[in-house]
């Protein structure tokens, strides 16, 4: 079970984005600064901005800067907005078919393995909500901090 | 994000198997009773063989058991043993690419971000080894229990 390398890629942006201080940062130094092929990086910033972790102001002047305030974005938004929200457990209801089929009137709760998996995914998404843009960015070393905000402000 | 419904597959055939007690299952048993194709249950059955979740013995009075104490066997034996045990977040690394590249002296550690999706992945990890296969046993309702014990001792 993998995450497409798209997450890593929002998350660093978003922390680049955070040393502009509400600025706007264009695509093609995001795309420069961390060496990725710009029209990938597209449509990752589509996701980003459609699930409202960034704005982007179009036109020669636009860019890209953090729809809210960094303490206010988790890394759960920024999976959730590149991954999506469905659980990462696929249930196709085995048990409502084959010779040991239940009953539907069986089936109205969700079954013991199902309620499992989700209350595991559940503990993922916790754990990824329970940090934010600005928790992260407050433990970026001085020379990371440096190279973000020299690209954020260019 | 999405594991393989081999998942789900491999939790309700450990359930089936534990009301076996320790006996064998024939596969073809197990593929009617969820109305699963055989010959890709197979490739599941290999897997949970191969980390040890299950024991496969061979000819013509062989089948599957619990490899050991269903008390013993976790959600995370069985979703390892389908899906690996990589962590779900992919590091491509990028600090060390395009101009805002790391020197290597800076990358000795898990970066930030690194460290923080590791996290969560573990929690996720976590919840998974603190559900057994006798703690869902106990949960199934009598009536799945009975028909799993009834193909389980057929």
């Amino acid at each position: 079970m993998t995450m497409s390398a798209g997450v890593e890629w929002g998350v660093h942006v978003c922390l680049l984005l955070a040393q502009a201080n509400g600025g706007l940062v264009r695509r093609r130094a995001i795309a420069d600064h961390f060496g990725l092929p710009e029209a990938y990086l597209a449509k990752q910033l589509t996701k980003l901005v459609a699930a409202g972790v960034l704005d982007a102001v179009p036109g020669p002047a636009g860019g890209y800067r953090l729809a809210s305030d960094p303490k206010r974005i988790t890394l759960l938004n920024i999976v959730e907005a590149i991954e999506g929200t469905r659980s990462s457990f696929v249930c196709t209801e085995i048990r409502r078919q084959g010779t040991g089929a239940a009953d539907p009137s069986e089936c109205v709760a969700d079954c013991t393995v199902k309620s499992a998996m989700l209350a595991a995914d559940n503990a993922w998404r916790q754990a990824l909500r329970a940090q934010t843009v600005n928790d992260l960015s407050s433990r970026l070393s001085d020379s990371v901090r440096r190279r973000y905000a020299s690209t954020a402000r260019r």
